[in-house]
């Protein structure tokens, strides 16, 4: 690889993120990211996104290890239900193949410090796909809290809602489903982020559905983070509620608030109050996908341990589970996570122009139309 | 009183809210209540407010039976701090004088049964001074979700935090302080208004401060309630953080938000999403003390129950203290309100001028300069 300078990215799981997002990503990635190969069960989407893309090289499931053993892929994007992270991690690990992997990392604490250490054994990159580690609202979210400009930042609280619709994979429990592990992971990493701290107690009431789409995993979800320094993050998800995507970090002089903060297809938006004066500024919507893949290369090309790391994935998804068996049990939960040494910082910042949905092959948005 | 067409007040206690909101509301309440007479411990405050506002009539607390029994008050004006609030209100019962009296209604449950039985046993009227009861904001928010145009109300966020400073009564234990008795309420009474329910079960976590000043009440508070059919209320107040005084109501179809929502010394502003389409209203800056004295004034004087009555103040009151047992047991609490009959509608709106802030006696805002 040392005389390359193009990471070849084989995209795994050719579902509605995959289409609507990463593949359209790599034309502004194209400086260091190269789309060379695809990976699906459905032979209508190799051939039609294949000749979309003009990706020659396409493979199904059965045959992902050839495409791994192919010599013409360095990295794979992994783009599939979240139970089946795992497998495809240790299997591009041991072929000695790079791993973007989408989040939530995986469900079973024992599936992801796999993909850990099987990342370290086999001395490839794991970077877990937190996209709005490159984005400039979040990012700088981040350095106004920081800044002090709002004081000590104190409370975070944050409303993640939209619908999902029946027999979409969100609400599927043996697919990894549930509010926490696809929206509400935003709002953990964004407290996290925002406070630069680890939760050291987590409380959570959970919501069951009325509605038989319902029937596997749970309407919604509120949730209480204890901060150390007696900081507070709350937090409420729903698949029942129409989309709202917003979170608000009140400090001792002021408060930001960024509506929508979480969204993708959007512009984000801050507003910044200190001393009873409010401060707007929009950020025109972006292509958050292709920064992941112009950060990840990156990494690889310069040997750098991505900053979304396995251990990242890994404090957020302890963190969920802490929270189901918190509803579950109906106790608080005492959770260790080990504070991590780098954070994401304006300085990881990249910045894309937005790319239009394309048309879809034989997939769906979670939402209803 | 049947000849009368105006009721005679006394307000009792002389502190921030009375001085700020409750004297000046009375020129715009003028229809059909007159500020009789003023009860303070304070000579000073009775001599410049009573030359203010040309009330002849001034008495010490310990000349309050005097003041009950002058025959020149039909009513008062509570404003005491909150663990006077029952003893005031039964001595007022007991001599035939009506009460309105500042939220939370009382600290214990013997205080608020007592309070309701005082004003039932002698036959007076009983109101808490739920002051967004009447505000047309507030009204139209319940309008709003009862219309079903934001779908199902499935969910309510809010954050209410201020900065209280060292000394301020809010933050004294033996007074009736802490951060869900003062401003928590709000929250609370806003999910029953707009879910038009009670909770079931409740849970919260409480953040100790680090400074001096939060040396007898905790600094903030997150809160989780459960209504009936699976719909989640949370919210997190503070008394260490800046100024939000905010709601979000998110339905199966649309959201709205009320940013700020609670505030009377400010415009208030409605944003209603639906489909992807924001729409905002603001309303304008209105004295919301007044409406409080003509409803009262005209429920006394048609003989009619008030809305907000002791049992409304008696329902907000019990889920705040299953909030603190939850924070302080650590577990999820059960709690059974009686649903009520009558809630908050549009009918009860009543609109009157801003006042504007007036020269304060000995007295101080709770928050820092």
């Amino acid at each position: 690889m040392a005389n390359q300078n193009k990471i070849r990215y084989a995209v795994v799981g050719l579902g509605y993120i995959a289409q609507a997002a990463v593949l359209p990503a790599f034309f502004h990635a194209r400086g260091n990211s190269h789309l060379a190969a695809l990976v699906s069960d459905d032979p209508a989407k190799l051939r039609d996104l294949g000749k979309r893309y003009r990706v020659s090289k396409t493979y199904s499931y059965e045959q992902y290890e050839e495409c791994l053993r192919s010599g013409e892929v360095d990295a794979v994007y992994i783009a599939l239900p979240n139970h089946m992270h795992r497998e495809y991690t240790e299997r591009a690990a041991r072929a000695g193949i790079h791993v973007l992997c989408e989040k939530p990392m995986a469900v079973t604490e024992e599936d992801r410090t796999a993909m850990i250490a099987a990342a370290r054994q086999n001395r490839i990159k794991l970077m877990i796909a937190y996209r709005l580690h490159f984005d400039e609202a979040n990012l700088k979210a981040i350095d106004t809290v920081q800044s002090g400009k709002i004081g000590d930042a104190r409370v975070f609280n944050s409303t993640f809602t939209m619908q999902v619709k029946q027999g979409n994979i969100r609400l599927q429990r043996d697919k990894g489903g549930g509010t926490l592990y696809d929206i509400g992971v935003y709002c953990i990493n964004a407290a996290r982020y925002l406070f630069q701290a680890e939760p050291l107690e987590v409380v959570a009431v959970r919501a069951n559905g009325r509605e038989p789409r319902f029937a596997e995993v749970e309407e919604g979800i509120s949730a209480i983070l204890k901060f150390p320094d007696e900081r507070l993050a709350s937090f409420t998800c729903s698949f029942g509620s129409a989309d709202v995507a917003a979170y608000e970090v009140v400090g001792t002089k002021g408060s930001l608030r960024l509506d929508p903060a979480y969204e993708y297809a959007t512009q984000l938006k801050h507003r910044l109050k200190i001393a009873g004066k409010e401060k707007i500024k929009v950020f025109r919507k972006r292509d958050q996908f292709a920064p992941e893949l112009v950060y990840f290369s990156d990494c690889v090309l310069h040997d750098r341990e991505p900053e979304p790391s396995g251990e990242e994935g890994l404090a957020d998804v302890r963190i969920i589970q802490a929270l189901y068996r918190s509803a579950e049990t109906r106790t608080p939960v005492t959770i260790e996570v080990q504070p991590r040494r780098k954070r994401p910082s304006r300085e990881q910042e990249i910045s894309r122009p937005a790319v239009s949905m394309p048309k879809l092959v034989n997939a769906s948005g979670p939402s209803p139309d």
